[in-house]
């Protein structure tokens, strides 16, 4: 029997918001929700989680243990989630007992690259060309459609850069293909931007839809280094880029905080006019970290009251901002950061130090210029 | 055997921090200390504490329970708190096991006015003249001596203007003692002060002081209703005011945030110079919860960083901001404090609602213009 998924409500104070994942995203959320005096009860396979440490309670148990699933949907109001590669089984067996913000449809379009290329393409956003690579779907044809150079991309699974090969001439593409072990996959054209930018956007139960300043990326090993804002994008672009957001965020009937990442260019009198996006993150994003520190309501806060029920916040920006991730052995260096003016620091509170894993961030406050 | 009290020494991120007490400066102690990496454990009577909520351990105990305070004692770094009327005997068991910060000494003077009033008198800081009164010391000496009106404070265990009676004239004196149980007093000369201030201070581990901007409180029905910054007061006294906690900071060779409550004048042709001390408080304050929203660090990072041997961070104010105390079932109104813009709710988490129970605050805040 199938049920129709359970419609959502306001959480108010006392409340209490289950998580499914246990990182530092999880963490930074249950710090807001207690702010707003609002309960989290974490769902993580991971006995030391970041985030479980810190919730007013934790479930320690798979996403296959459905008696576990339902003991915790039971003691929730609502469900988020803070990672986007969550079973969808998970979700819907979920959803015939407690409602879940964002509606599951955002999960599964963010896991699958051609899911969310052709989402975005049907409504009319701009992306990079794309073409499928399966077993029915040749690297070859995929070449010719698309071109060199190129870039093929996991259709699941990737993230930081992981499950992607570079092809510059046609010649790589059966090889690169091969060494992506013929995983499903999407061949996009090799776009030539100035700048990776994001816009983290909020919609509200009510529809009411808010978004931050564009920030702009960089990236170093394919992860992401460090994020500061405005991004040195014309106002042009920036306007086109919260149109794309408020577009995307709308069309999903998303309630909650998303990440979205676009590529785009520099101004300058030779560069073209650029905007594509890139990804979509069904979720608080790493590069709107600098939100905790540089607007009255964080992202975090923010995604809590949407899902909640709640009005929105105010993303007026307070600050410019560079965010900068402390990956692996950085963060050993607390100290200094601790004693640099106009920094804040922030350390998820995980055990095991692993190189290029996300340990913590900081964030260096700038006077409000443009 | 008394063995002297542990040395404090530097706790890192992943260390422990126990807190003595499970209230709200407690609950947002631990969202601080989250922040930064560090673990805190709770040790509290309350099973449901607002601080337990958060906090990555709780001991629910009675403080006369030795078993407990061992374990407790033995599972952290460092000890702090957050009241001031935790018994002397706890503090002195457990400094045989772990270090505490700030040194009890100032919890003995915290806690009883006589203590108070002349250690500061003894360090040429001015307080309201009082007189003591006990057995030993009978109120109509003390009348004698201070004169009328006056305000009679039982010496220990008072706090949001409980314990304490207005004497109007002479004669109603006996009768007011007789009201307070006769308990071991302190008469002190009724000060027809301008306004109240506080001053936030710390200091770290190494020595080094930082004061945040003077604010000024309103009370209601003798509990703090607002806070506002910046105080009103004269330049002139807000210096005077900053090196007179200066110096209670240091001549108390303390470590960690203090709150100092004193009575002071609003500028005017006819107002004489004011600055008297009123209160210490060996903790985070009411008065200092602007800090959260108003400044890079607040007052709950400051306390965290001074007694775990950080450096100090900034006490610079990027806004102006007016701090409310939600009390009884003001906090019920929180629709309407999440929407209005500019400004930031804050709620403790607490079950039962009393008339006048601290269950929050808003802080709003404005342009930073002086």
């Amino acid at each position: 029997m199938t049920t129709s998924p359970l419609p959502p409500s306001l959480v108010a104070p006392g409340g209490t918001v289950g998580i499914l994942g246990g990182g530092q995203l999880g963490r930074m959320l249950t710090l807001a929700a207690a702010e707003l005096g609002l309960k989290t009860h974490i769902y993580t396979p991971d006995s030391k989680s970041p985030a479980g440490q810190v919730a007013n309670s934790v479930t320690q148990a798979g996403f296959e243990d459905e008696a576990a699933l339902l003991q915790f949907a039971q003691s929730v109001d609502i469900v988020t989630y803070e990672f986007e590669n969550i079973p969808l089984e998970v979700t819907s067996y979920l959803q015939n007992h407690v409602a879940i913000l964002p509606d599951p449809q955002a999960l599964a379009i963010a896991q699958d690259r051609l899911a969310e290329k052709t989402f975005l393409q049907q409504n009319g956003i701009a992306t990079a060309p794309f073409a499928e690579v399966s077993a029915d779907h040749s690297i070859e044809q995929a070449i010719e459609h698309i071109g060199c150079p190129a870039v093929l991309k996991t259709r699941r699974l990737g993230y930081d850069g992981k499950g992607q090969r570079v092809i510059r001439e046609s010649k790589e593409a059966p090889g690169a293909w091969k060494s992506l072990a013929k995983a499903p996959a999407l061949l996009e054209a090799f776009i030539d931007f100035g700048c990776e930018i994001s816009v983290i956007a909020a919609r509200g139960q009510d529809g009411a839809i808010a978004c931050y300043d564009i920030a702009e990326n960089i990236h170093a090993n394919h992860i992401l280094h460090q994020t500061f804002v405005p991004a040195r994008v014309s106002n042009t672009i920036a306007q086109a880029a919260l149109k794309t957001a408020t577009d995307i965020i709308r069309k999903l009937n998303y309630v909650g905080v998303m990440g979205i990442e676009m590529f785009a260019n520099l101004p300058g009198p030779d560069a073209p006019h650029l905007l594509m996006v890139n990804e979509i993150a069904p979720r608080v994003h790493n590069s709107g970290h600098w939100t905790s520190d540089a607007c009255p309501v964080s992202q975090f806060e923010q995604h809590m009251r949407a899902i909640c029920g709640w009005p929105l916040g105010s993303t007026t920006r307070t600050h410019n901002a560079v965010m900068t991730n402390l990956l692996g052995e950085e963060w050993r260096r607390w100290q200094t950061y601790a004693q640099t003016p106009n920094t804040s620091l922030h350390l998820y509170g995980k055990q095991d130090t692993r190189p290029g894993r996300k340990m913590g961030h900081v964030t260096q406050l700038l006077p409000l210029v443009e």
